[in-house]
């Protein structure tokens, strides 16, 4: 199939639910992807397509939507999988980071010794939409001593510019809206 | 390899913390499977085998740990996948499960057309302890008219009795613990 063949079938598998999670936004429910055998086989190949030559060490994914795909790429690039989890979920020595939302703070965590000085890693996540969670993450992984090599995103909400925190990464989105 | 073989290589990849998440706990962490390359393609190919030839339409899985086994699962049958996640999260309309825990209650939600009518199910989860949140999981799937052919987890904790519970079903455990 042709790339933009691909990406028609995708976006038809979206959902877009009005009004969630509150009045006036458009939320891109991909569940409906999920849930299609052929929608979840082609966006974890296209988000793992440009990272295959790139001898990735470990992939990276935020708890909880950042681990389907980040498992997923895992197993296309035949690498491992570490998981960035809410506080108090990771058993042994973690690192934190905090971050800022909308309102107020929120904070991650990753084992202390999920990532080896100088590996590769790649970054996935479903969507990006501000940027901030995926730039946390990030810091953690280079506080860890590993690689960035890219951030993989199934979306990208364009008119909300996160990629202007994550400007020195090289990212990848498989979908790109460029309006509400 | 033998399926022994692949048992001891998935045991020693499982860290062990004590005290976690309270004094007297032994933890199996699985965070040291999933960031090994030939861990996490052993053990989703181990807890996927029973299942190929059942024709599986989609896997369940719930938020947060259920999401990676149940997308590597639904990609090494081929099929979708269902996420079953806590309440507020899921966009469109949902039908929600109560369940008991050892204080108090939680709840489980899955969009209301997630499963259609006779649809064979393969439910999915990295852990059997005492098996409450796989029956609510399982509660919800035959309510929305699925046909659960299975249960596939990781690992079993035996000595919590998870399976009195679940007795209709059939159960496949790759890795199973029969004391603390």
């Amino acid at each position: 199939m042709m790339t933009l063949e691909i990406e028609q079938k995708l976006l038809k598998l979206i959902r877009h639910v009005h009004d969630f999670p509150k009045k006036g936004i458009v939320f891109r429910d991909i569940t409906t992807l999920l849930s299609d055998a052929e929608g979840l086989a082609l966006s974890a190949e296209a988000m793992a397509d440009p990272f295959r030559e790139k001898n990735i060490d470990v992939v990276v994914g935020a708890e909880s939507r950042g681990f389907v795909f980040g498992v997923l790429l895992a197993r296309e690039l035949g690498c491992g999988f570490v998981p960035v989890r809410k506080p108090g979920k990771l058993p042994a020595k973690t690192i934190s980071q905090e971050y800022t939302l909308e309102y107020g703070t929120d904070k991650l965590e990753m084992h202390a010794d999920a990532i080896k000085e100088g590996h590769t890693v790649l970054m996935v996540d479903d969507l990006l939409a501000t940027g901030g969670t995926m730039k946390a993450c990030c810091d953690m992984v280079e506080r860890l001593g590993g690689n960035i090599v890219g951030i993989s995103f199934l979306i990208e909400l364009a008119f909300l510019k996160g990629r202007d925190q994550l400007a020195k990464y090289d990212i990848h989105s498989v979908l790109t809206y460029d309006s509400e």
